[in-house]
């Protein structure tokens, strides 16, 4: 079963058209993502072995098949694709669940690479995926078919 | 030549590892959008003759390239692919120009589907895109082989 | 016992120093308003005999006193003061609970004027609170001391 | 003459009920005030003395006086009051210019405080204002009246 993150709507998501305003979808796969992670007992911005940890994106995308609106209930389900060594690729599928019927109204994908921090001078170099971390995904992803 | 929209980055866009959030660059990609539109005579939502148009979104995709930070100076060029009858597709070059050197932040594309919304229940039809407008944006296109 | 709405901080409302963006407050204050609003059974965007009833706000405040941080869990609460004929006057108390020890981050305030909105073309006109949503309002108000 | 930032009011800020959702307003407030901080040589967030500085918000408020809507032309007029040791009070007037007749859409304050920031830990404590940006601003407040 894939990860799933729920949530109600904001008023401050939607814009003039009367649905939730496009870019916003990416930071519910992100949200999604996040608890997700911390569903494995990690953290993406956490310090391992002396070094921050941070997950910035080399891509992203999202295909809207159905509006949302204030007040919906909504549910997005997070797959992670086999991880590299030093990224992970998730899937999302944005679904509405309430006022029904279900409908899905968007699905995409989002590719965080690894890196490590500098925090005083916001340098970032990729660096191979924390090993207890990648355990835990990879666990995740064989049961879940991902 | 593309059409090209200048900013400055807002202290507001960056999020903790210090360097814009990624669901902003959507933004940014919209906002360049719209000052092309209003470079062509029109707003991406008016009333085309008795119909109120607008043209949300059925796919977005960025590739992260270079992070953006807090005041940054950024020019994000437009380029609209040849429209079909009901959407137009946007190419999108987020450049950072300053401070230097000039980088390539991002690249992206946006579709956006030409609606009638019916304002009292917030539906919408798809609809071709008003001939006018249509006409302003092929020129457009020619005269910048995009 | 105020109405409480609990939530987990996410990514993209942090900035550069590592904190909560402050405008994000009046989000978190409003997105509280709109669950203690549900929990009466009401939305604050419906329709109350034949109008489009909306709560434009005609004045926020927030003191700011600890900083929140991404992943804290937050507890809002809110308080309706005793409403007016055309308007409502919010208290919020925002507390990080976790991680401990438990603080009051900020406190706050918004008034809200009801209006009734004409959906073709944006207008907005202050009207009485509808009867039976003041009723319930009071009715909490009273059993809160609010 | 105060300050004055001037902007096009963005799609993305606008909400359901077809104008600016109120917590932009005080994104609108802290833009114009970096803006200012620029335009007298500093940022307000940089490296003075080898202390990275930033202004955390003690307190902010708005009153909400006409509706902002999408594409609105936008001026905010910043007036720094006289400056404390260690902490800053603006004063805001955010006018809609375009469409006319001009109408004063809000007006607000904001008080920041000024804290070192510790990059490792996050860590702030509030510090002198740096004694060359006091100077400007009050060099600014006397021309001004503020």
């Amino acid at each position: 079963m894939p990860f799933v993150h729920r949530f109600t709507v904001p008023f401050a998501d939607t814009d003039l058209a009367g649905i939730v305003h496009f870019a916003n979808y990416f930071r519910y796969m992100e949200n999604a993502e996040h608890a997700f992670v911390r569903s494995l007992g990690y953290s993406i911005h956490q310090e391992h072995d002396g070094l921050w940890i941070g997950w910035p994106r080399v891509a992203a995308e999202c295909r809207f098949e159905a509006p949302l609106r204030f007040e919906d209930e909504v549910e997005v389900e997070v797959t992670a694709r086999a991880p590299r060594r030093k990224s992970v690729t998730y899937e999302f599928r944005i679904r509405r669940v309430s006022p029904g019927p279900e409908v899905v109204a968007a699905t995409g994908t989002m590719t965080a690479v690894c890196v490590a921090l500098e925090r005083e001078n916001g340098a970032m170099r990729a660096v191979p995926i924390p090993a207890d971390f990648l355990a835990r995904l990879a666990e995740r992803v064989n049961s879940t078919g991902g």
